[in-house]
């Protein structure tokens, strides 16, 4: 079989290689999953220059999140379980990028075998992440504002479905104009953009209120911007660093009006949460994937053998959509 | 009898007027305090100009804290307090530059009436910060590393020995390598001067641990240079931004390593804890001020009609120690 592999970390056009493997057998507890799709996510990419928190001792599978048919169980696992299809938790302990894939069954999570295999692929780490952005830090009260610095973001789209649907309001700070009209249709309720008259529309959109919760895969300048119309007590969740900037605050707006940052990794999240938590916030967005209340647009899809391809277009900044490797 | 009040906003050496008003009538629960030192923080600096939080409605009656003596007591009020030397709790809700004020008795805390009075005048912001800063954010276990921004501030300095007094340790960053042996003196346990080599040093002070906790009223590039030697976990409390830059997070030290950005002042604290809370940090502190054990070095004491002179040397940058008013 085929396993996308990493020999050496490097730039993620070139340093991948695609090697041919032996099909692994699933040992006692795990199920043996052939994929079915799993996307390219920027922690990938940021995974494969050795950039990211985590780094694998090579040479390393690539690939964290998928979807795929469990073909195949080891011993003591119900055989029952062989046809199910599967979402693999994205603990960063298997990869996703290949064929077919050995895992604990317990990181086999059943998901809908009729709903569309590429949104389900992708609810591993995006939609999950949105759901505990705004579960984990702040309490917020139905009519809380909500602002983001990445609405058009995957992640930022997924918060605005997430955020609708429980009744908050999201504020998304965009650099693109053209994306406005398109978040403002997906359900955002102000769109504010980048730029010299920032701090007006910030104004306008809020009338007299203040953000409660401030979610950050940005950094850099927006934060500094944004700080001040947080709400006393105000949470700023930095959950990446799109910009390359600082997050990058006022003390006088920290101190007087008591904000706090605090930060995201779903890899602490999984590492640390109780299992019953872990399953029950799959359990309770994979249905909302399949009845298309949470849905990512799909920039495009390729077959491993096009890994340079897919991780060229995956690499562009002017992509719109996921990119995802499929089978 | 004299008040230094405030008729607008500007600066501390020209704003504030020396003024002649009657002398103040304890009211029901009050106490009348006749002043006998009280210091000029930063905090009053920055109000005067109208850059605090806290803007009071002008003209206003300066001065946040001080220690006094009761001179007459209200209704409702036991005659035996007469006499009590008192500390006045920094509520920004009475002013301590002028003669006599007239308080709640439960803002008049008992003092010892043998100990230094300007020691004890220094007691109300400083060390009460101190000892927060050290138990409101982290659960420090003994030996735990504690960073600083200014460690050679007032606050600083009363951190150095209550950490000590604590089983903490203490690594204080400078600008002035100058200071370093005072401090080495006063108990601090690692002392670095901010320079090129600032992470050689972290790295030697430090072994191979990591702070638990940042106390940072500096703000600026020395929070970005110390955020990588913060612990997993670890929480940075901003109290002060005395250079005028941010406070900047990589987010990768922020969302890799789980760090958290905090804020302290002490009005939120004075304002939400409860009564008894509040009354046994004093109880706590008064007595390691009265037998030495925190003790502030002080730069010089002024009459209030000297206000001009007072006022420019406590904005003097090369200043060491506090100045006060003292009667």
């Amino acid at each position: 079989m085929k396993t996308l592999h990493l020999p050496a970390f490097g730039k993620p056009t070139v340093a991948p290689e695609l090697i041919e493997s032996p099909a692994p057998e699933p040992g006692p507890g795990q199920v043996l999953v052939a994929l079915e799709a799993a996307p390219i996510n920027p922690s990938d990419l940021l995974l494969i220059r050795g950039w990211y928190g985590h780094r694998p001792s090579l040479p390393a599978v690539l690939g964290t999140e998928g979807v795929g048919r469990v073909i195949a169980v080891g011993q003591d696992v119900d055989p029952a379980r062989t046809g199910e299809r599967v979402l693999i938790l994205p603990t960063l302990n298997h990869g996703t990028w290949q064929d077919q894939v050995a895992i604990d069954e317990r990181d086999a999570i059943p998901v809908d075998p009729a709903a569309d295999p590429l949104q389900l692929a992708m609810l591993g780490v995006n939609p999950v992440t949105a759901d505990l952005l705004l579960r984990l830090f702040v309490d917020l009260p139905p009519g809380a504002w909500v602002g983001q610095t990445g609405g058009s973001s995957a992640v930022g789209r997924y918060v605005i479905a997430l955020a609708r649907r429980a009744g908050l309001r999201t504020l998304n700070v965009v650099r693109r104009p053209e994306v406005a009209a398109e978040l403002l249709d997906a359900g955002a309720d102000a769109v504010a953009v980048s730029g010299p008259d920032l701090g007006d529309q910030l104004k306008k959109a809020l009338g007299g209120e203040r953000m409660a919760l401030l979610l950050d895969p940005v950094a850099g300048d927006v934060v500094t911007e944004l700080a001040p119309w947080l709400a006393h007590g105000g949470t700023i969740v930095s959950y990446g660093g799109m910009s390359g900037g600082m997050v990058s605050v006022a003390p006088a707006d920290l101190i007087f009006r008591d904000l706090q940052v605090r930060a995201f990794w779903q890899k602490h999240w999984l590492d640390a949460a109780p299992r019953d938590q872990i399953v029950s916030a799959y359990a309770r967005l994979a249905p909302l994937v399949a009845d298309g209340t949470l849905h990512a647009p799909v920039a495009a899809t390729y077959p491993l053998k096009q890994h340079r391809e897919a991780l060229t277009h995956a690499s562009a900044s002017d992509r719109t959509g996921k990119v995802l490797f499929a089978w």
